[in-house]
């Protein structure tokens, strides 16, 4: 997979062969941990990542039915907006950033840095890596507090163009407060978020049960099919069941949790 | 419990209301924080940590059947050992200080710091902290490399008295490599961990599948009824099933992902 070459060059310093059971897991956490290093990656996305870790090891450290269902309905919500703004945060930035800058292309949209720890320079660091990947017209430096109700002083911060004036939000390892408050806006929100069973994924309209190094790209390949072919995508949306689909998640976790030979 | 009186209170700074429903696991997660600021924690600590809340959230943060019977069996073993000793790491130290030094007291035993990431200086702030806690002659400045045959040099370093010279260990998170170790040189090997499907529990004789800040405590207390009952510790672990026990563990992380009401 091309869009992750950058990052596996970085990581394969420390020298895991690919040959270990685990070796994609640990060149994802590496990319973590050097965010964290470059200033970009608050230190709790450090322990974000590690629930995460646990959750993937759940699926098998693959993608699963559910995954799979969440992934195309946010693809087609995604394709049939008419603003739609993806939110980055330090995690998603270092995690997959050539996927999130080719889903910008296909979409054609806006991309906003929005942090949870919101620093000036962690902004300015996030919007020059996103660009460096490929991204243009970052959002989030420029960002007045008090744009999105609800929220404490630094998270509500959002620039003109950005998630408080999309339609339907892409908001990848969001919190539950945030994901709330932009569903109380009128929001479509769309998350990835690797547990089932927390606010996120259950505030949000279509939450994707999988690892975003493995959506990201997914998300990007999907979109111009359901770009051409809206009547698809309006039909999938039609009959998707956002409670069933987290319900499937959680099922296909407790499966492998029972799997003896697991 | 007061064993965690001092940790809460430093944690308290952050204001999170006590009446937050996952007060306790926000509290413990900052315990890792303020270890890794204070340069005893590895920053990869604080992945292992969110690892382990998510299976701790599976558990609904708090102990189960299997961790309760494994708790048990590990406190009879520890409680017939000759030379048991605690083998304590980064996380292990901020996690439960005080509980670790009460367990030490109950068995009149060593206490070493053994490290994954280990520097001179790391060791010395455990130390330091460990005995601040209540702890006594605690172990592992003076570590010769090569004492635990099969791990790399720095890993394989154990003092004089240390892991090396036990019958018992608990090696409470630890990884799955010094556990198979620990095991080939012939201990027996009590470890927590929340993960009952990770190699370290699969390797050990005995994994409580628990929180650390639950486990130590609750071992703490154990300990002086087996000293004094020693043929109820042994009927209990003739009785015990290290495979059953983690199956149960499973089975009850599985249950909750089932339950809709959760």
């Amino acid at each position: 997979m091309a869009p992750f070459k950058q990052g596996r060059r970085r990581a394969a310093r420390v020298e895991i062969p690919e040959s270990h059971p685990r070796y994609e897991s640990l060149m994802t956490r590496h990319l973590v941990e050097d965010g964290v290093k470059a200033g970009m990656t608050a230190a709790a996305g450090l322990i974000a990542h590690g629930r995460g870790e646990a959750f993937d090891y759940l699926l098998g450290e693959s993608t699963g039915v559910a995954g799979r269902a969440a992934t195309a309905a946010a693809a087609a919500h995604l394709a049939l907006a008419q603003r739609p703004v993806l939110s980055i945060n330090g995690n998603a930035a270092v995690l997959a950033p050539q996927a999130l800058a080719a889903l910008q292309r296909a979409l054609g949209c806006r991309v906003e840095i929005n942090l949870f720890y919101r620093t000036p320079e962690r902004v300015d660091k996030l919007v020059t890596h996103m660009e460096a990947a490929g991204c243009t017209d970052v959002l989030g430096r420029d960002a007045p507090a008090g744009a999105i109700p609800g929220l404490s002083h630094e998270r509500s911060r959002s620039s003109p163009g950005g998630v408080v004036d999309a339609d339907v939000v892409l908001v990848p390892l969001e919190d539950g407060d945030r994901c709330a408050a932009l569903k109380d806006m009128g929001k479509t929100v769309l998350v990835v978020d690797l547990n089932p069973l927390s606010r996120t994924a259950r505030a949000a309209d279509v939450s994707i049960t999988d690892n975003l190094v493995r959506a990201a790209p997914a998300l990007a390949d999907l979109v111009p099919r359901y770009q051409r072919n809206r009547d698809e995508a309006l039909a999938l949306l039609e009959a998707y069941d956002h409670e069933a689909n987290l319900l499937q998640a959680r099922r296909e976790m407790a499966e492998r949790l029972l799997d003896a030979d697991f």
